[in-house]
């Protein structure tokens, strides 16, 4: 099989330094371009990113001149396929038009992930959801959710039946989350921060997407209820989750921990961790500086612990990447399903 | 009048030097003693003590030659009133001996916290939990309830009957509620750690007590049902708290923030704040490095923020100084009530 | 005395932040007037600044709507001296003509430092610089040190006759000095930076100035010859330094010692500290946490510590309140001194 | 070839664990015994030790179980060679008896790093002082320096016949260098802390071992003045440190940095990096965040930067890995060249 040649808008940015990351080397894709706007533009790669998750851009990409972002330009640079990291705004402009150019697109964005035509997809949870783009003529275009989403939705998705009334969500959401320059460090060391813009909004509506069920081409949304508090704290890399709710008559604990311990994951995909799901049993974990790089390839699988029922009330802990599995690695993720199924061809 | 002589059980930990802190210099209470174990005995506190709450010891205090904690020491000293500050088991073998012994004992420790014939305190929620106190001819035993207790508490108090079923809540806690030496720092810096010893279980527990009320000299609990997942984030002091619960029918968000903004404080007592909750209104308050001092004395004053009501339930944040109004402020509150009402003479 | 009208030029920042601070209530100096670029303008201070350093801005300043910081705004405004916290271009176009019309101006910016006829001034090591001003018609222009030259040359001011040879110097920088939004959290969290722009040449000119000495109306400047390592750590206030120098012959630790110890304060004026320099006998101090708001007003002294000498070779430490001695609260010391000797009238 | 059949004293602890990780799967070692005191004797590695260092022991560690690592334990269990973690006091009593009894030792720890018949080694710089051991009829003793100056040497060997005079040394150390519990939170959470025990006097004596040449079986101690100044700071894995130095008449600039970049790495072993010392052009590196896990194996590289000279003065930066170059990483480095030069059959 010939590798899919990609490229990667917003390259410059953390998630887009993750998807240059992760798709160097790829044994499924190749790096063919990477987009920038503004003064990145014509300069190699290692010189114009501003390289922050290790010490040096990955030789693949490192000499890759970089190209100007526009529809115009990711045209002409004749890849197939593109990773999208870009802000908002930015991903309204362009995304649906490159895919409907015929350039297939899989975007982190948040623009599109609420479009009742474009997948919302965590590929353990509804890859399924994949389906709707099956018959599509041009690029398909498919999303990832919010970080702190995707590690409360594959926590909950083996016992969301088990559960009932709302889930009481609060969060412990790591910098990286916020991009660079992102977050003052005066509003990051030492203290927490209450509010993250936007983000209670998605973790509202997007789960009610993601659980829900494929019928007749459309998403019928899941009746789940999310009630959530997010925080920003003093964490480079992985959110935390705690969550609590209640249990239908006569579920017990020993269900919801198998249930969790079992999630097992997609086989053949060379960025599906052999667990997506990893059920600690130590009474303080998940933390992030021990467990935000759990599975393999690193930092794709999510850790729960802390499971506990307390009066049928279930209480635990989740965390998740929020710039592999919360980001680029969950979209790398979708395209290696598109690919592997025929979505993508 | 003559100020009352007092002295300090556990003199040289955070709490004890918060209590030595405000002890110095103060209006109603002469430092009379600081009590130690170990080597500390015989030692000028400035000497015995590793001082982790500013440059230097208070004057008042820095000579005072520290004296044996126990039994017949405290006896010894003359003094008519302890604060205690000492871990859990140490409390159990000495702070109702010596209330019996017509010491009057107001303490931090969780030991006695659930008794039924001590009353568990914060002034201007339940102060008249302590006429429990008024006939007893010995000395008198009052605790001050836990670091994050306290914070919620104040936060519920103006609003708890407005609410049904269960408070879901989570915590931001910082590690100076460990004290000294505490959490390792490879425990706390860039990470956080879903578990604290006991803490889930207190906050449970301690909320019933306080907002319960007396019957004929007994507290009948509240039904308030508390449903915890504790978190030590890397921040020096304050905890933070999220909460969210149902509002009963037709209450609107309005009534929960004008009596929020209305509780007013108790007159006359020199470390009562004028406002015990701060009401913010900017959209990312409470937040640890800005409002763990809110108040005066300074740390007295609880402060809430993001106070919304979306489909009937309420979410919120709470801010409490965990060792000031969260441990040794609240107790020598305590005591400035006991001894204004003529419960302490 | 009536008190002198003043002003603060960017006062939304961190430093302007902490002149309204010392300025609110302040015996000498009457808070006419809070200046602004953009946006704040028109609107009261409480609600233009973003205030950092404590839960709620002065009372006194709360309602001060904002002025347009501008050459005619200034002058429009009635003030006779301003205080300037502006970035250093913003400082080139305005604070000479502020001057030179007749208004004093106190700044801590960069710009003018080094000018031969603008005095660069710690009150209580080179107040007599401040002389040269004496005959002016006009306002007149005076500048405070960069932070970590404050801290640094006061350090060294009692004992610098005493050593020879380069001074190396390696900083330990709050994150507060950087301003807001300042330094990206991804840069001061859990990491340190070995880079701060324009901090090292500022260490090495500017004590040459501040140790010179006056000669009809110039100033000689001091042989000393700082080598500094300028970083950035993860600590919100205050500047620590270590520094290493050859001591001349003969010269033996406890006159060192001596020398530091007996640096007396200034007399008279409210915000100078009985001990400008605080030595630490401790062996793991000063450390910013406790050591940053030493003296009073709070802020106001530079601790030192570790003070040793091996072979020949002195091995400190110091550590300033980087935004108050290393900034607001110099240059308002240096008003209060300016006043005293009739330098402004 | 068998591989060496080898245990790790002191294996729970922090560097014990970067031990662990690096001989699990090691290509020479096979890792046979992991030793303990107290409570570990007898349980699963797995269970017995707290795991720091990521989410999960290695595999090939998890179910081996602890040995009393008392003398007679080590003998029983049958290893030939012992990596040693152990604190000092500890090593005093069982290295040297080990290695006479004829059991390879290779130590981490400072007990017998100046002893004259034990070598001082980093493999690229003075490897050749391994060969004192060639003729040792029963186990060998060799030991890894301090990790501070560990990263000090390296940065210096290849310069250090340019430099005169003493070479002035900031640091900034890492967390982890504490091991676990280690540094109480409350000293290093938005703090640093200017003392180290033990440590600036280490950085004074090894150098001069290290940089020594070997004169018929004894070391003669190099001229390096170190004046240290040791800081910790708060950084969970990296020591950065500032250093200053005269450099010899007419050497310049392009010199020093020609001889930092073309340090060459030791050819045919299995942990040493190709570029021991990693040469940055960035103004604002190294810094520990990007740069402490240099190198292949992770953390074996040394970074230096910001090298600059001004009037003869050379400044500049390195970073070490504090625990794997600093301490295991560098002691396994050892034991290959041991192994590879015959010195260990």
């Amino acid at each position: 099989m010939d590798r899919v040649r990609c490229g990667v808008l917003g390259a410059r940015g953390i998630i887009g330094q993750r998807f240059v990351e992760m798709l160097s080397g790829h044994p499924w894709f190749e790096l063919g371009a990477l987009f920038s706007s503004g003064e990145g533009v014509g300069r190699p790669y290692s010189e114009a990113v501003r390289w922050m998750i290790g010490p040096d851009v990955p030789g693949a990409a490192s000499d890759i001149v970089m190209t100007e972002g526009a529809f115009s330009g990711v045209r002409r640079s004749g890849v197939d396929m593109v990773f999208s990291a870009l802000p908002s705004e930015a991903a309204a402009s362009i995304e649906r038009k490159l895919s409907d150019s015929g350039i297939h697109v899989i975007s982190n964005s948040s623009f599109h992930r609420m479009d009742p035509d474009v997948p919302l997809v965590i590929p353990e949870v509804n890859g399924g959801h994949l389906s709707m783009l099956l018959d599509r003529e041009e690029g398909i275009l498919a999303t990832n959710p919010n970080c702190t989403t995707t590690g409360l939705v594959m926590a909950l998705a083996p016992i969301a039946d088990l559960l009932e009334g709302p889930v009481h969500v609060s969060s412990y959401q790591a910098i990286s989350g916020a991009g660079y320059p992102g977050v003052p460090s005066l509003e990051a060391l030492g203290t927490v921060l209450p509010y993250i813009s936007g983000e209670e909004e998605k973790l509202i509506e997007e789960p009610v997407k993601i659980l829900g069920r494929l019928d007749d081409g459309m998403i019928v949304g899941s009746s789940i209820r999310i009630v959530p508090n997010c925080v920003r704290v003093g964490v480079r890399d992985g959110h935390l989750i705690s969550f609590s709710a209640s249990l239908k008559d006569r579920v017990d604990i020993e269900e919801v921990k198998r249930r969790m311990g079992s999630f097992t994951g997609l086989e053949g995909l060379p960025s599906a961790p052999k667990r997506p799901l990893v059920l600690r049993k130590e009474n303080d974990r998940p933390r992030p500086d021990l467990d935000s790089f759990a599975g393999g390839p690193l930092g794709m699988s999510v850790s729960v612990g802390r499971v506990r029922v307390d009066e049928g009330m279930l209480r635990a802990f989740a965390l998740v990447n929020n710039t592999i599995r919360g980001g680029a690695g969950n979209a790398v993720l979708i395209a290696e399903q598109c690919l592997k199924e025929g979505i993508i061809r």
